[in-house]
Formats: structure tokens, sequence, C-alpha cells
């Protein structure tokens, strides 16, 4: 049986379709990562409180062309243009180490396309790799609500790998494999650092830095 | 003899005249710290490029309120407010280590206010500290043309000293005693991961966080 929704429209297709939307709401706060974004934030928030980690989003960095100056007010931002960042969105610090990472979103079920990421962003986890830091990326299948942990050093095998004529996006099964899966809580929403803890003592086994 | 100037000031005058003056160049790019946010830039862009640390200033953060989309080009912002950041302006990696510090400017000659520091960037600070991470300011007397790097540890025992009903400001004595001058070179403009070599060093011994 057919069923007729008052707006002709499935409730949750509906949904669907309204998280495709580029309503300036979506679009301003958020791209495509905006929940991961939220839960995120919202951990390193739960972190912060209970002096465990010091980790934040970075602003999003604006081109500004235009500036008003009202008498006896603030500065009003006329005209304005969004810029792409030159590094990762997060980083901070736990237990002494330094944390560097990005959070992507895909809708694919099975696979994760490496073009979410632009090679700034890999060659600036790179350069924090080297001095020492630790780097990941969150990343989330939407539709299957997963979210893992990558290790930057995981991820630059695929990159490179890809750069090099291989496939252009690693597969669920190898995130799974390689990555850690982060279960979602009540507090923290996304319990990270779980996963930080044992990338450090996988590091001092050497085995990500093997790779 | 008096010279009479074309525009009727005295071209040194005018240079410092124009310094003050709240015109859009500056104060969009700038606030006071226009100067040494550059020399600190610079520096960071040196340090990057011999993969010596990675270490940013993070994008100003902006309250949107108004975005168009105009069809087929980039989103414009058509109004929105500088805000206040909750951290530091600088953070980033360097042997190992998380750094984070911010860049005051004075024009005093005998101490610098610590009025220039917020609260939240002091806790903030604060919060590093105590992670293990490396925290200080750089404190420019720009009158005197001096660059000094204060390491956070002792910039908190005059902020609570100060919050006690103690002085509110450092002298330049004593910033030039518990300080690091930075002295200016060609590239990097400002070798201040010199003093940093220093502070790790003075960590080893327990000088600083003894205080």
């Amino acid at each position: 049986m057919k069923i007729h929704y008052p707006n002709g429209q499935h409730p949750q297709q509906a949904y669907h379709a309204s998280r495709d939307l580029p309503t300036p709401h979506r679009s301003i706060y958020a791209k495509r990562g905006m929940s991961l974004e939220d839960e995120i934030n919202h951990s390193n928030q739960y972190y912060l409180a209970r002096h465990i980690a010091v980790i934040h989003k970075k602003p999003t960095p604006i081109q500004l062309v235009k500036v008003d100056y009202p008498k006896r007010s603030a500065a009003v931002i006329r005209e304005a243009y969004f810029r792409r960042p030159s590094t990762t969105d997060y980083n901070g610090i736990y237990r002494g180490r330094y944390i560097d990472f990005d959070a992507k979103e895909t809708r694919n079920r099975r696979s994760f396309p490496l073009k979410n990421f632009h090679p700034h962003q890999i060659n600036h986890m790179r350069e924090c790799v080297n001095q020492g830091g630790i780097c990941f990326a969150f990343i989330k299948f939407t539709d299957l609500d997963l979210v893992y942990l990558l290790p930057a050093t995981i991820l630059f095998n695929y990159w490179d790998e890809a750069d090099q004529g291989g496939r252009k996006s690693i597969t669920l099964t190898d995130i799974q494999h390689w990555g850690f899966q982060i279960e979602y809580q009540l507090n923290p929403r996304l319990p990270y650092l779980k996963a930080v803890d044992q990338i450090i003592a996988a590091e001092h086994k050497g085995v990500y830095h093997d790779k």
C-alpha cells in the first residue's frame, strides 16, 4: 500500500533531502561535516572541562574585502569570502602530545573517496607526523552511522598509492582493519582519546611508524 | 630652522600618525599587533619550509549573520562580526612538543600592561601548560623596537599577583630578567625557537616548573 504523506514525500526521504539542500544554515556553519563537527566539538568541550585534553577547532579562514566602521559600534564585515584552510581543522595537546586531525564525512557505504582530502592537508599532517605529532582523520560513513579514526600514517599509504595510479578510495573493510571504530557514547559523544591512547601504545611498539 | 613639509607634517610624525589611524587596512588585518604578527608569520614560514617546526596563526573567528549564495559563484559573506578568540593566536609543534603562544605589543616604554591579555587566554595557556605544552607570550615594546619571549609560567605569577591587588603591569626590567630577548635577524626575522630550546633545557633542570 502506498501511503500519501501530506507533503508528498516519505518522512525519511524528506529528511535526507533536507540534508542535501544548500540552505544558508547548513552551508554557513557546516559544509558536509556538520554533524560530525558538532560531535567532535562536543567531545572536545567535555575533555577540556575535565582537564583531559585541550583540543579546539580552528576558525574558518575568511578573506575580507569590505568592512564598515559605524561610529560607536563594532566593525561590520560587509563583503568577505570563505578561504580554503591551509592546515587541518583541529589541533591541540593531550598527554603532552601534539594532536592534529581533520574530520570527513561520506555518504558512500563501501569506501571513502580520497578526494575528500586536499593535498595541503595531507602535506600538513606529514609535517606534523615528522615533528612527532599524532595525526589522524575522523571518517564518518553517515548513512551507516559509523565513525572511524584512521591514523595519518595509514592514510598516507593510501594517498601515495592513489597518487601512483592506484585506487582513489579506501574501502570500508580496510578502514575497519587499520582504523579505530569510535562508538557513540553519551558523554563524550565520541570518546576518541581512547583510540589516541592505543595509537600512543602502538607507537611505543613501533607498529604504525614501521609502516 | 623650521622646515615646512608639503602636507604640514614632519614625515616621521606623519608615519606615526598613520599607524594610529583606524584605517580599514590596519584595522582589518592588524589590530595593534600588525607588524609583530607579520614578523612571527614570516618566521613560522621559514621554520615550516625548512621542516624545523609547524606553527601557524589561527584565523580570526567570525560571527556570520548573512551570507548570499549567488548562482555559479562562491558564497559571499554580507554581514559578519569579529569574535573574540577563545584561545591564543598561535600553536603548533616543535621537537615533538606542543607550542602555544600569543603576541602583544605595547607603546609603553617602561612596562607591559597585563590588561593586554584576556582572562580566557591566560586560562587557555594554563590548561596547555598542565598538559605539558610550552606556552609563552611575545611582548613587543614597539617604540623601543624590543621583542621578548616571556614563558607563560612567569606570566601567570604576575597575573595572579595583579589579581590579588598587586601591580597591573610587568616592568620592562622584570621582562628582561625573566624573558628572552629575541633579536631581529634577516631570516627568520624572529629566531624565537632558540629561546624555546632554552625553555626546554630549563624545564629539564626544573627551573621554570619550580616557580
